[in-house]
Formats: structure tokens, C-alpha cells, sequence
């Protein structure tokens, strides 16, 4: 019998979805020392990893499994995480929020107040360039989606080689200049490792003019300082960012106020416990029959 | 030498581009007597047409033409209006508002000012239905562009037929009420036709639920006072308006005030007269050429 813990904030939910789902040779425990598998949020399990001397797997909640990668903390389990849908709601965040700019949806929103009848000049994002940091499954599916407006997609990763053919080029991060130069709107779906630590900064975001900037990777690739400067100088028009160095974002921080910066509270892209749920089930049936597991992390790589 | 004299808001701009291209053996004028060839915004020519004895073709500069089919003018001369540019412009609308709803913008943005940090549940579009009523350019590029975030999009049109591939199924006008009953979004993309007269009504509307309406198309096709109900009955919980009976719309509409409604003025597809004046000047070489002319408009179907 396999004996799963769960640590999640949506833990009631999971609780039911392994109720009606009645997997084999699985029970639940609530005791750290018998639990060989973990369903967990990684920021609410990480600090206590040590009390769980029976683990073998760790399934992740959430896509982003930095928490869990720190050197510091022990690394003899196999860790998998979830991917696959999250191209669905970042495509959704980022559209959402470029056509809430280029449309003017706010504009038109405080004329109605007013009972205004008056048109502003717009331009469609046809002849755009959309830049995308990272070329894995979200920044291919948001890709996808870019295309279907008609904007021109340039993907940016290690190597400068997909196999995907959802981008119209490929840079590798070494052109990240020539890059940034042609991005109308720059999305980093990154990772936090340390090679993209304050990927963003005044230096890199002085070749943007008039950018729309997007972070829904993770918030270590953001130098804060940096983007107030690139938002001065008028390199980015607008931030969007989803995600920060400290969550949840410091009331008296200068992001809440800034009328150029968007600020939402990592939503950009949920774990929704039905899909986190279907990964768990079919990563079960592989861990019961010894076969290699789905989105599997690696250490070594941090993701 | 063919006279060719523009009744257009963007003048200047026509002027401009004309100047730009030399055409062959077309020079414009001023003298009404004179003119055979009119690029025009047809509500500001259609009660003067009488004024152009020599007229032979009329192109407009709308997508538009309800203005230059009644029955009461003449039709003795070659009516072309514009596609093509549009289904670009009408799905940034269209995207752009059924995001901003389902993604919570405005309630994000409301929490930025006050500096909170506060998540809320939302679902993907990806398990929704759209319904297009209208399977030509602008309908067609609507679902395609659907389909991309996995909406399942449904066609509605005349004859339940089409060519076309972008949409999952096609209904006839026929079953409209089978059609709204699974519309979780649903887009009006119609010309102005009597068959198309207030047929969103208060009982067509309520085979709705919780459906977001988008009128598109032209004003005549939503009964205002239907629409009120069905928003009132839940039918409908908000409905995007870009057109109206009559526009500009009154001060004192109700519609202005009603927090279940957005108002926009007849923006959601502009011509812009780049793109306008790129059909007109291939529609030229074909007029000197006698060749089929593009987008021609069949006065009796109206479109």
C-alpha cells in the first residue's frame, strides 16, 4: 500500500478527487513519517522536507518548482511538476492585456461614464513583433496564439534551436539584444535559475523602444530598479507582472502605484486542482508500474 | 481620363495616398457633374447620390453599405465596399472583451489602487462555446482566431452550409435558438438586412444563459428593450455594443448607464485608409481593365 500526504492550500479539493478517482493501493496519511508520495504546493513544503523520511516522489502543484531546487536542501527523491495547460492561461493573461492596451479598453470604459461618443486612432497587432523568452510548452502555446493574431513570434532559449515551427525565428539567449531591439511586446515564461537572475535590467531593457513587457515566469528575472528606469526612458511602455522577487508584494512597495506597471498576484496562471489531479493520476499508474515519470525535474537544470 | 471624386472623412489622407500612387489615367475632382468614380463613407453620400449624373462605380470606404441599399435610391452604378482587413480588427475586439471579462482586468486593477494582494478563481476559455452569426470574412477570421484558445465556435448562417472549415458546425438561421442555447459567448458579425431586424429579441435571447453578447455587426439586429430583459433575466450578463440603431447613441440611452453593457463608438472595426485605399487601387486596375471588379455588393441580397 502507498501511503500519500498532501500539502496543498486547495487540499479539500484534492482530498474528493482522490476519493472519486479510488487509484490502487493508494491511501492517504497525515503522518510525515509514513508518506512515500506528496502531492504538495512547493513553497509550503520545501522548509520541511526533512520530516518526511519515507519519501520517494513529490508530484508539484504548481509548474514553478524553484522552492524545491535550492542546493540546500536534499534532493533524493524524484520531483515531477505540472505543464501542459499553462499555455492555455498565459496565452489568455498576455492577449488579454495587450489588446486591453492597444484597444483601449479603459479609455472607451471612462467615456461610457461620461456618456462620450468619441474614437481614438488604433493600430491592429498585425504588423507587430511579439518577443517570448523561453520556447517550452507555455511560450509554444502562447506562440501559437500570437500567430493566430498575425503578429510575428521570435523565440529566445539556450541554443537558438526548436524543433517547433509555432515561432517565425529563433535567437539564442547570447542575441538577447537583437531580440529585445524588434520586441513590440517581450513575455518571459523563464524559469528562476540563476542564469536568469536580473535577465532583465536597465542594460538589456535599454534596447526595447515603446515595449509592452510581460513576466509570468518568475519574478528573480526582473530587476526591479531597472524596469523604473526602462519605463522612464520610455524603453517599456507598459509592465505587466504577474509574478515578483517577494510574493505577496510589499504593500508600501513603488510597483503599486507606478501608472505604467500592472501588478496581479501570480494568477496568471492557476493551478486548477482538476488538472493538477489528471497529471497525479497518470504519473501514479507510472510510479506503480515502475516506468519513467512525466515532467520530471531535474535537479542539476532546475526544471 | 476617368474623374474620381472622394466624399470621406479621411480626405486628406486619400488625397494623399492617390498622390502617392499615379494611377493611370485618373485624375480627381471636385465637379459633381464630372465624377465617375466615388470613394466614399456612405452615410455621407447617400442622400446625394442624385448629385452624380456621370457616376459608374462607387467604392466604399466602410464595410458598411446599408446606407447606399434602400430601395428608394438608385442602384444604376457598381457598389464595391471592403472586406478582408476587418476580421483582424473585429477578433482583437472581440478577444480583448471576453478576456477582459473572464480574466478579471478591471477587478485587478481596481486592487492595484489599493494596493492588494488578492487572488480570485476564474476559468479558461477553453472549454466554452462561441457562436458567430455571419460565416463570411469577418466570421471566419473570428474563428479561426476562437479556435486558437480553444473555444468551440459555431457558425450560424443562412443556408447551415459552408466551405469553410474554421467553424466545428454550421446552423441554419433556422435553428438560432439551438445555436444561442450553447452560446457562452455569442458574436453578431451581421449586415443590416430586414431578415436581420431586432433578431435579437427578447425571446430569441432567451435561450441564452449567462452568455456574453457582442453586436458587431449593425445596430438594427438588437431590440434594445429585449436586450434589457434578457440582461435582467440572466440571459445575458453583459453585452459588448459597437453599433447601434442610431449613432452617434442619444446622451440620455439608458444603455450608457447600465453596468451589464460597454459602449463603444463604432471603433471595433475601423477602415483605416491604407488598407481601404489598397482595394480601391486594385479595384481600379480591374475597372480600366473591365475585369470583375472585388467585393462588389449585390443590391437585392444587400451584401
Amino acid at each position: 500500500m502507498n501511503k500519500l500526504l498532501i500539502v496543498a492550500r486547495q487540499y479539500d479539493d484534492y482530498r474528493k478527487l482522490l476519493a472519486q478517482a479510488q487509484l490502487p493501493a493508494l491511501e492517504i496519511t497525515e503522518d510525515p513519517a509514513q508518506a512515500s508520495i506528496i502531492l504538495a504546493d512547493p513553497p509550503r513544503i520545501a522548509a520541511y522536507l526533512e520530516r518526511y523520511p519515507a519519501l520517494r516522489w513529490l508530484q508539484s502543484t504548481y509548474a514553478g518548482i524553484d522552492a524545491l531546487i535550492r542546493p540546500d536542501i536534499r534532493q533524493d527523491y524524484t520531483l515531477t511538476n505540472i505543464r501542459g495547460h499553462f499555455g492555455q492561461l498565459i496565452a489568455e493573461y498576455v492577449m488579454g492585456y495587450t489588446l486591453d492596451h492597444t484597444r483601449q479598453l479603459s479609455l472607451y470604459r471612462q467615456q461610457q461614464s461620461q456618456a462620450q461618443w468619441r474614437r481614438f486612432p488604433y493600430s491592429p497587432l498585425d504588423k507587430r513583433t511579439m518577443v517570448i523568452l523561453g520556447t517550452g510548452s507555455i511560450g509554444t502555446h502562447l506562440a501559437r496564439v500570437a500567430k493566430a493574431f498575425g503578429l510575428e513570434v521570435i523565440g529566445i532559449n539556450r541554443s537558438g534551436q526548436t524543433g517547433e515551427t509555432s515561432f517565425d525565428r529563433i535567437y539564442p539567449l547570447t542575441q538577447l539584444a537583437d531580440g529585445l531591439a524588434t520586441a513590440d511586446i517581450l513575455v518571459s515564461t523563464l524559469p528562476a535559475t540563476t542564469e536568469t537572475d536580473d535577465l532583465f535590467n536597465a542594460r538589456t531593457l535599454s534596447h526595447c523602444r515603446n515595449t509592452l513587457l510581460f513576466n509570468v515566469g518568475r519574478g528573480n528575472a526582473v530587476c526591479e530598479q531597472g524596469l523604473l528606469t526602462a519605463i522612464e526612458q520610455g524603453c517599456v511602455t507598459h509592465a505587466y507582472l504577474d509574478v515578483f522577487k517577494q510574493e505577496p508584494l510589499n504593500e508600501s512597495h513603488p510597483f503599486w502605484q507606478n501608472p505604467n506597471i500592472t501588478i496581479t498576484p501570480h494568477i496568471a496562471a492557476e493551478s486548477f486542482p482538476e488538472q493538477v489531479f489528471e497529471i497525479f493520476k497518470a504519473n501514479y499508474q507510472r510510479y506503480i508500474q515502475q516506468q519513467p515519470m512525466m515532467y520530471q525535474v531535474d535537479f542539476n537544470r532546475g526544471y
